[in-house]
């Protein structure tokens, strides 16, 4: 469909067909629902975004989004900095505070190291986490990273910066899901649960 | 996920997922890809979406979305305005302009008889339909609402509306689609076709 019967709406759809996921013929639907919207409500999305891209910061510390200089976790005093999570964006920081299950803090690297869409070390927050090591009190770096190539090239060029320091590295416990039937489990993870098995008393305590 | 790290980030997200057919996964999606763009890129995206709602204007003839007084078509001298052209919403008079078959104008409902919904013939833009057609020299009106109870019902009003006038009233033929086969085509559109069966020279003149 080219044929809008508006510049200006046809102008709303290019810009709404840019947002990641959505094709000119929803982008069309949404612009068509806002112009049954009041003003005011187009105006509130508008101005969220906007507002939104122009006034957020990064915490000086672990690198995630925040509305202040120091984000929430860092500046709570009930978190250990003991322990440091590595991530690769906000979105793992949301996933893994939703768990209720990690203590310490976060470090946000922005990204992993992929050589395919050209990202390097020197694009990611990793200098600031060697820093962060170097200075604070850190005993034990939790690598949350995924588990692609990416992911764990990432994780041996971190480990390799982090051999100097006395540290405890870990990664996440990679296993069956709960719940998941072993039939239906791939591979290399059943494999990899098997490997890595823990002991039965240990996972009652952790309950 | 709740645990946002941001009220600004929050707020984009709970705007964004306003929208038809966006969830909150998907709406932190599109709010964290805005804050890797420029801030003249989300601007663009927040402006295109607030002047066009505000800007926009609903042609005068024919109720489409228009830029002017006038919509193009309605403004168009090339139009037969003797041919009118009676669709529910902007989206279908895109689609038969796609078609470049419709040489007539249209009249834009915005809507159809829903009692389900509320809506009713006051909400539609009835009353100026019958002005057109009661000023204008209109010979035919093409009935081109959805094949549904509620398009029925419309436009079963409408041609009660339109029998004191000379005019000749038609809708869209109803068939197999191009292309379709026979099998997988449903009954009622099968039985429809059988019973409305076009001579066969009018098909090769109508090409």
């Amino acid at each position: 469909m080219n044929t809008y019967p508006s510049k200006l709406l046809e102008n709303a759809v290019s810009e709404l067909s840019k947002l990641p996921g959505i094709g000119r013929k929803t982008a069309l639907r949404m612009a068509l629902h806002l112009l049954r919207k009041d003003i005011s409500e187009v105006e509130a999305l508008g101005d969220a975004v906007v507002k939104m891209r122009k006034e957020i910061r990064y915490c000086r510390e672990c690198n995630n989004i925040s509305d202040a200089d120091l984000c929430s976790i860092c500046a709570s005093p009930k978190r250990d900095k003991s322990i440091l999570c590595v991530v690769e964006t906000t979105r793992d920081v949301m996933a893994i505070e939703n768990t209720g299950q990690m203590s310490g803090v976060y470090h946000v690297l922005g990204g992993i190291i992929s050589p395919m869409e050209g990202i390097g070390p020197e694009d990611l927050a990793i200098e600031s986490l060697v820093n962060r090591i170097a200075q604070e009190e850190v005993k034990e770096i939790v690598l949350a990273l995924p588990t692609t190539i990416e992911g764990d090239t990432t994780n041996f060029y971190l480990y390799r910066k982090m051999k100097d320091f006395k540290l405890k590295v870990t990664t996440l416990a990679r296993g069956v899901s709960i719940g998941d039937e072993l039939e239906f489990t791939d591979e290399v993870t059943l494999g990899r649960s098997i490997l890595n098995r823990t002991p039965y008393e240990g996972m009652l305590l952790k309950k």
